[in-house]
């Protein structure tokens, strides 16, 4: 289940009392034990990394704050090519370490009972956040920034890509049996400026991954962009929930689907749970697909209803 | 221009150094002021109504706060069918007569020389604000009670279309030569929840404005919602800047459209804007097309930019 650990779990929220959100990203013992807690408490069938997706940036050598009941904040958002300057590719072993050595406890602990998958945002997505400074309602400023100077932006683009391939390469060093990559913002685009901006470092990405582990690419509100994912040399394709995966199916054909359960679904009753899972695995026969949430799981959801979910996806043999 | 009148304009800041946001909505002498200046200032050819989307719901007894720097909240959100039992559907001569005196006063300005659109928001996008209380990131309350008591939600959105009814029924009667509906949060929905939720209320009103002025429906991030657009009882149907028009067109056929300029690229040189509108007129063709922008103009955009929007699209004789 997509963020499947998280305020949902009491468990998590206990943890979450003693240590700050940062703070529990960077204690390897406190991400691993909530990493697993959704393979306890909940049953799923794999171990999703927890980590924020912004830690790179922070890596990279921006000033990354999360303040009390605010989102995650750069103070210093990057605007322009003097911006970029202030970036590094980092050394991932130094500066994003306490990831990997997350990753290794979880390996340990779950001794091979389940996988374990890595993750991690797109460029696209990681500079957006970095560009705004936060989250925002427009995205103006990046979106300013891709039609003033799309070169300049590109550089930043290709500079997160690299950062990525050293984060990425280094949690499958760590155990990382598959990857996922989240592109929250790339429905943002058309799917023309979606192939000149975004494309060419998730490509570059991806091609540095091919050959190790399968790699998931995510976009959320993309139902626009399916012709574009349709050619991504990534394994498999994660779509939200708006689309039905037989209509994403006529356009991506027999690629492997993952999602696209709404995760606002969890919130009505169990018994409407059942039939929409039988639902959604109708609607995606007709090649591969691997059951998933079509975004992340809401803070309000009844853990009884997570586990219901996962329930009837097993008992269907999905 | 979609949100033609705003804080790109430094003669709009002028008048709200003056008054606070809901001040400028309350006083027709100032509402009708910041309306007019889009069409003096940048040439547009249709003055549109400046006005709160929240408004009716104030008029309805939720009480609505523009704290300054954030956006508008209720400080009590409506998430229970004991909660709409707060909310009634107003005299609006009485609550909202105010905006009808701005559209008056605008009407005797113009004198014929432009038309003036008026405007409201749909009854999901109007109840996505009332139920989270404020800007939301998943929309998690609203989309709870979808699946929780759907019929409950229902209620919320019939009331709030008979309110919207007579708000719009109020316009024309002030002067208003054409109505915007906005959906901006209906793209949340997959097509067959859009239809089985958002549409009910939303045709209700069609069925009552038509015969009237002509009735625009604009909704953003909806390129998959084009299916349940096609057949809407409306006479526009606008849409943002994900989709090329030649694609919408696939879907709706010969419906008249509207938009959809990305706001953003107002942002970027001049050329490279009337090479954009030349670009999306040729896609607007095989139908009717508007000229208009996908979304609301950024306050950051230079003036002289939206002039060179408004002059390119006139000299192309669209």
């Amino acid at each position: 289940m997509m963020r499947q650990a998280g305020r949902y779990l009491p468990e998590y929220r206990a943890i979450r009392e003693k240590a700050d959100f940062l703070t529990l990203c960077k204690t390897p013992e406190l991400a691993a034990e909530v990493t697993l807690q959704p393979v306890r408490l909940v049953g799923v069938d794999a171990a999703i990394l927890f980590a924020d997706i912004l830690l790179p940036l922070e890596a990279m050598g921006a000033e990354l704050v999360f303040a009390k009941g605010d989102g995650p904040t750069f103070p210093h958002p990057v605007r322009t090519r003097q911006d970029i300057d202030r970036l590094r590719v980092p050394d991932v072993e130094e500066s994003l370490g306490y990831v990997f050595n997350a990753l290794r406890l979880v390996r340990r602990e779950l001794d091979g009972q389940v996988p374990v998958i890595g993750f991690g945002g797109t460029p696209w997505t990681l500079a957006a956040y970095l560009v705004e400074g936060s989250g925002s309602k427009d995205y103006g400023h990046l979106l300013a920034w891709s039609y003033e100077d799309p070169a300049g932006l590109a550089v930043l683009l290709d500079r997160i890509a690299d950062t990525s391939i050293a984060y990425l390469k280094g949690q499958i060093a760590a155990g990382a049996q598959a990857l996922q990559l989240f592109d929250t913002w790339g429905g943002l685009l058309s799917l023309e400026r979606w192939r000149a901006l975004a494309l060419p470092p998730l490509r570059k990405i991806a091609d540095a991954i091919r050959g190790t582990v399968p790699l998931i690419y995510y976009v959320n509100g993309g139902g626009h962009l399916l012709e574009g994912m349709r050619d991504l040399p990534v394994d498999v394709l994660s779509v939200d929930w708006r689309v039905p995966l037989s209509k994403v199916r006529q356009v991506v054909g027999d690629r492997v689907l993952q999602g696209n359960f709404d995760p606002a679904a969890l919130l009505g009753p169990i018994p409407e749970i059942e039939r929409l899972v039988a639902r959604v695995l109708e609607e995606g026969k007709g090649g591969g697909h691997i059951m998933n949430l079509g975004h992340g799981i809401l803070p309000r959801t009844p853990v009884d209803h997570a586990r219901a979910f996962v329930n009837a996806v097993k008992r269907s043999g999905g």
